[in-house]
């Protein structure tokens, strides 16, 4: 069975008889090996929490980035690989910088998502702009604009959908039950500060400290915590 | 038997000894893997409805676009893969627009159509609009112009008939058949509606509910039902 | 033997070691599949006539369009895959208005069929307007020129042939063999059509109706039959 | 053996072990599957004679061209695949028409013959006037210029030899055999006419009529005969 | 198990079906087999230093660069293919020379590594500064900037950290842990040359000489060890 | 053996293992297959004596070219396929006539003869002047210039060499041999003449005539003998 | 195990799993197979001598180049293709010479090696100046520039060290431990001479004669010796 699977999935781009993608599929099986993002919409803005794995106590924790700046209104947490994802993050900043200058306005939440998917979609492609396999990242993309807060999840296939939760990497599976369980739309951001955490916190190997996480929210602009304020989080749980 | 195919598919878009063309097959049976899409035509107008599979209570269901705007006059449904849809929309909205600008009337639905298939046709051929695999999605396209309303359904080998009423997607085998039926050309649009929804209840697995499907109409502007839309036309089966 | 074949036939557009191209006589197959299509030339003009296979009830017969005007002097018949016919028919439309533009006099009959197999023959090269595989589709090309009226037949190599009369299509043999007893030179253009048509319903599973067939003549200028013109032609089998 | 031979043929374009070009050798079996043309070079003139297969009594025996005009002291008669030499002899056109354009001369029969074999030779380089495979086609080139009379053969692989007299295609080995026999070098233009077409006579499965046969001369501008002067021919044997 | 692998990774650039990149990974073998390079970091500055490994008595040891100077206040080290590393840093000397030129201030030490990572991402993408496989080098970045004194680690894949101490190549497994017992923040650069050497030491096969180590610092500005203050240093130990 | 070699040759312009170019080696054969040609050179000049293969008497002798001009000082006598030969002897042409335009003065033997190897060197580059395989000759090139006269051999690998006496084709070995024992550094152009058509009618099976050989020299300026020029030298043996 | 090398090493610049380049492996073989040639480095200037291998005595000896001039203060000793070493050093020469042009002044010894090195990197990378494989050479470079006489080794992986002594090609093992033995950093140039064709004649098969060995020296400019100079030097081993 596996045998008949490599005939078909040499070509970059191509279907397979039953009308599948496998290139996409692994890139999604890239996903499933990193480490776990959580993002949860409410109503006064959006949070997002990453796991970082330190494999060194001589890495700076701090430039392990898993949560990333793309317009003052827009961030995005990301589970794969890095690179892949510092390469989309680049392309959407371009992208939005662009939109401001060209209307004086900020891009949309939804519009700057599609621009990403249109990058990650044309894997194979051999233009400029597009990698020659799909991009094996996933991103929780939190943003705010004209429509209030907004909180996107996109896969390596270049398909995105508006989710008011959500959870990617190795421990999503876990951490979508548990996001399913204790969401409702009347949360607080403070509140939701805590859920991101405690449920990162059950499927973390390690303690939680503020070297290993990150959380980040946007409300209505794009703010980093500092490791006081990961701490004070973690205080609260 | 089998194994003589594996020969053949490779290249993307070659014929086998039969004269048949592999990756186009098997785009479609992406399709086949697909939600449901019904259209159906009347002379007021074009009713479109679809299934959303919403896989998780925290997505938005707004955000799972399985009907979309193309101009002021057409809509299209769709069926297989989103992200392919979406680039096929996109392409699609730029004919129009640069119509509409070039020579200050609307497109006409079968040249839209026509338009959208080229794009599916010259899949693999390495230029730059065009993707290296087949698009895998099916489409429903309805719209009105000069000659009043009309459906369109392609395929992904860039071939396109023009309908009464059609189902594309997985149930569309049973769909099909109940459409036979209970079409006839007197239908109103209200009747259409109805009919639409009631047969995307028979090929659902679970409740039909304002979240789990979308309904749009041409008559003769491109409207998406909003929620109470909905709700009405379920409380009406 | 079969698997022997396979060693060769992968290059698109490369010969067997005996000297044979193996993706032209597979595309060719895909014709032997298609529905069937008769012309036939008489003093008065040139008939076209063709079976369309209506697969549902719901189908608009009027969008099976397998007889498709290129100038309003030349009109064509086509068997085989209908998006690749398409493809080729705009481009003959746009060489035909582009010589009356610049020459400002129609295209005769046999440089159309010559700038349609030009394009046919070239598949496999990569440039801008050739597919990477060739045409899957014969046409019955009918014009009228200073030269009167002719018939061409095109296959996927790219060669074309004028004829008196010819087949295309699943049925293509036996309605060969029909043309070759009932042709003669004197018919009038009204005998032709009804030839055309009883030959054409020997090839057909179905009763022979005004939706599943379409008739067209040259004579000199292309016309479409409406469907009371090919009921008329029905009635007089 | 055959399937070693396999391994090496495969790049369109590259040497066995044995130092062999394969497609191109391939090509030559096309040619040994085509027509019989010959072609005999007196002081008065060149002329050529073609077997033509007329596969149906509907086909217009005078669409099916083994023998073409280059320019009006030039010509030639194939075998092989004919929409190949179409591309060929369209191209020694412009390469002529350019010639008598920049020169204000005719281009000499050895130029006109070394342009046609420099765009045999490039096959498989990807450059917008080659074709990705070798021309499966071989050409009697008959011209006259201020040498007086020639006739050139050209074969797939690009090479050209000047002969007094050729035959190419199925029958080509008998007939090649009877022209030593009957050829000498003061034989008028009439004789060289009777002799060809004996020959052809003699290697064709069916009778020779006005119908199955082609003959053309240049001396010194090329005419291609009617029905009646090849009926005299005929007649002459 | 070795062969299925084989079937994913000649795609020089496309996921394994467990979503991995295989050309990347035989790229970090690569390094494995290079020399040693060790690097420090401190608030006065930055220290590297490498095992040169000397082939012949009769090779310049000045010649083998394992250290590079990018822009007066950043310098490499490397681990991997020599070759690969000086198209590196030759890209990242042209970058940083056209961010001085551009804005009239040093580029970050960051955007310097993101820059070469950039680079290194899009192996096997077929423009014109890429290369066709991964470049496999790893590089240990020092600099100092605005922000004051930092290291950067980067591997083929493109991925950067930043690092307190990092060993990379043949022997950094070992040198590693050592690195974890020694260092600590307040360190002196003198200091941190010492643990460096040391460590240096453990892992290289022969005696420590000025001609088998290169030792360099950034502190501010970029200083390759002279072999007497090499020297120096060795007799500290 | 001969599998394993199959492995690597693929490939047009790559290693085997032992650090062989195979398509080189395998165009050396297609050399090995061709007719013989003799080049010697002497204090008065240089002197090319070419077997013809005549295959049938019917060939105009005088246009089997085995032996061609480059320009007026110098000639070049070849082996193997002949249109190869013919497009590196153009491509030479246009080389030594552009110096005469830029420069006012002939080019000189050597720089001609590194042009035609710079152009057999790159095949498989893709660009627009090479070929995409070896090219399949090897050539003597005989020229005169301020240096005196000069002979030089090319092979399909892009090298060269300068001789005093050389031989290629079928019966070079052999011709090779006898060369060493006749050649001394005093010859007469005459001498030499005699020499290489003695040689020559060694190595070949028919008797030598003014049809099947062709004699040239370059003394200083390049002369191809006529007929009656060569049965002189025939009857001097 | 042979054959699972054959799996990675048909990439032309791909990584086996070990982090090899087998087509770098392999081009280094093809040095393996080459001429014997020696550089030795003296305060005076540098020497380079190399074995010449004369097949035929027919061949003129000074024709066998391996050792060419770059610019006026570099030369180089080459193994291995020589028509690959010839087109490195033409793009050596344009490079020296456009920076004369560009600078007014020389280029320096080790940009003349990056330069030469850069080009040799980038094989498989289809650029035009780049090669589609490894060039299969090792240069010995010569020269003398503001730092005094210098020898650089280059390999095809596009690797370059500086040396006092270094001896290239089939004989390079037992050249360079007689190399280390005898050299010293006081040797004149003369003495240099001495050893360098004292080492040659040990690994060569034939007596040694002016007629195969190359000597040639830069100091401070480059010049190759007359069949007396080498001569002379012969007369003092």
């Amino acid at each position: 069975m596996f045998l008949t699977r490599t005939e078909y999935d040499r070509g970059v781009n191509t279907f397979s008889p039953e009308g599948r993608l496998f290139q996409v599929e692994y890139a999604i099986e890239a996903i499933k090996l990193g480490s776990t993002a959580i993002g949860i919409k409410t109503k006064e803005g959006v949070v997002l929490a990453v796991e970082k794995r330190i494999t060194s106590p001589l890495l700076e924790p701090s430039s392990v980035e898993k949560i990333m700046e793309i317009d003052e209104h827009i961030g995005c947490a990301m589970s794969g690989l890095i690179a892949d994802a510092r390469t989309l993050v680049e392309h959407a900043r371009v992208e939005t910088q662009n939109h401001r200058f060209s209307y004086g306005e900020p891009m949309t939440v939804e519009s700057t998502t599609q621009a990403l998917c249109d990058l990650a979609l044309r894997f194979g492609e051999g233009d400029e702009e597009s990698m020659s396999r799909p991009f094996g990242v996933s991103l929780l993309i939190a943003g705010h604009d004209e429509n209030g807060p907004s909180l996107y999840y996109t896969d390596p296939s270049g398909t995105f959908w508006q989710c008011n939760a959500k959870a990617i990497g190795s421990g999503s599976e876990g951490a979508d039950s548990s996001l399913q369980e204790q969401y409702n739309k009347d949360l607080t951001l403070k509140e939701a500060e805590t859920i991101a955490l405690s449920i990162l916190k059950q499927v973390m190997e390690e303690k939680v400290t503020p070297n290993n996480v990150d959380i980040a929210k946007v409300s209505p602009t794009y703010h980093l915590y500092s490791p006081s304020e990961v701490e004070a989080v973690i205080n609260r749980l």
